[in-house]
């Protein structure tokens, strides 16, 4: 087996200020320049890094969201990560017409590459965005294949599951995590778990940048963590509450080979197609009540 | 919201002698019988539980297999379901015609309810076994709908989804946990992640029975476990070495109604079938290279 370079990732935890796009763009900006000054090539911002979280009704989200890529808080980031040579994904408050996305951008050293839109609203979200409507795109670059969820899509396994299907090496995802019923600072996190669930069952680095702070109210859970491709944490968890930034050396070349387990296993080539694909492509079973 | 009963339910750690039929039928009776004296309404026996796991040769496994329900392993678990008033989910080595699986037998107080073959072969399985034909069963009962998944079968977040999305309550899982790649006996285990993440992510309990000794040079893992509905732990890990039982009062009921997580949020209804079903169903995305 040929032995591939590492790549350097970061994820940045940080504590975006609740509608001070101006702030957000600044404080991101100072932490990108500090992980791309310590190698990394790929950097993950937390969710709705450029707005904050807690819009208190969908005027205020309104007014605050902008079109991707051609509003303020797009166009800074690409600058930066065509001047850093960096790969960027980063949460974004999107408004595309009169509709509003809980969206990532993508981009890289050559510009901008692509938006994903959240799939899985959660809560409050139901009030100001729209579902997202551009499926999982996987982005080619040359440190390997990009996928992105935010925060709740990574609740369901499908998600992770198609990108790997499509070839993911890494996914990307921007985070404002909030504690889970019976969850406590200090005890386990359950968005650890199903992280390192996925990663493992997938062969898929799982690159996870929280936010910190109490919004309006809403505290987050901070402890951003990275999962290697074989399941096991490579960096993290971080704070609970401080900013700060995570970096792990991840091969996502050679991780294509760890998917094969054995002479005989290979964590997607084992998959039961013949019985789970028919079932949901049928739309058998129905949801039971 | 009523108030509905808890059930006890128990997980037998035990350490089955390779090729020992009777010695394994007579040690997963003294503990069945002990895990009912102390009140478990269901219990769960290891993956391959009668005969032991590590067969030298097809000819070997072909020679200790037998016919469910009717060989001698099936009809003496399902008298003591019956005489116990329990249910029993086993591990069982089955023979149909010429044809070996690795199967579950399924029986409760009033006698054999069914069986469940290992859809998902892990290793020198392949050498010895028919992968499992019998699709992914859920079986009505009094303290709720029972569905069984075997070891490598939860490596596949497609299993638990979809016995949900029939209505599962509770996933028996009789397993022989190997250790993965990079996992300690002391370190975190990554079948735990792998249950824990799929009970939090589909509102399920996740019952694990596994077995622990080293077999013909094989070490196994222990450390069963019992994921709650929400996915936190409910019972163990076991030791990695003991034979031991563990048991955990659930309200295999009310979990339903946790799978609405808030006003707007519901872990199997919030799936994006519109996006992945129609993905899968089509055979779209094709593996990648």
């Amino acid at each position: 087996m040929p032995a591939y370079p590492d790549t350097l990732i970061a994820c940045v935890q940080m504590h975006p200020v609740m509608g001070d796009v101006a702030a957000n763009l600044a404080r991101s900006t100072a932490l990108i320049e500090e992980a791309a000054a310590r190698g990394a090539k790929l950097v993950v911002l937390p969710e709705l890094a450029n707005t904050g979280y807690m819009f208190a009704s969908r005027d205020e989200a309104h007014a605050l969201a902008e079109p991707v890529p051609t509003g303020p808080s797009s166009q800074a980031w690409i600058a930066l990560a065509q001047r850093l040579g960096i790969f960027l994904v980063a949460g974004i408050t999107e408004r595309d017409g009169d509709k509003l996305y809980n969206a990532a951008i993508v981009a890289g050293p050559r510009g901008y590459l692509g938006t994903y839109r959240k799939l899985h609203l959660w809560g409050d979200e139901n009030l100001f965005f729209e579902a997202g409507n551009l499926g999982l795109p996987v982005f080619d670059t040359e440190i390997g294949k990009l996928a992105v969820a935010i925060c709740y899509d990574g609740w369901f396994p499908e998600v992770f599951r198609l990108q790997a299907m499509q070839g993911a090496d890494i996914v990307a995802v921007p985070t404002n995590w909030v504690p889970m019923p019976g969850q406590t600072p200090d005890g386990p996190a359950m968005a650890h778990s199903l992280a390192i669930a996925a990663a493992h069952s997938n062969g898929l680095t799982i690159a996870c940048a929280d936010r910190v702070g109490v919004e309006r109210g809403q505290p987050f859970v901070g402890r951003s963590l990275i999962a290697g491709s074989q399941g096991w944490i490579v960096a993290g968890p971080a704070s609970h509450d401080q900013e700060e930034i995570l970096i792990a050396a991840v091969n996502l070349k050679q991780a294509r080979h760890g998917r094969q387990l054995n002479a005989f296993n290979h964590v997607l080539r084992d998959r039961r197609g013949d019985v789970y694909d028919l079932m949901l492509g049928s739309g058998y079973p129905r949801l039971a009540r």
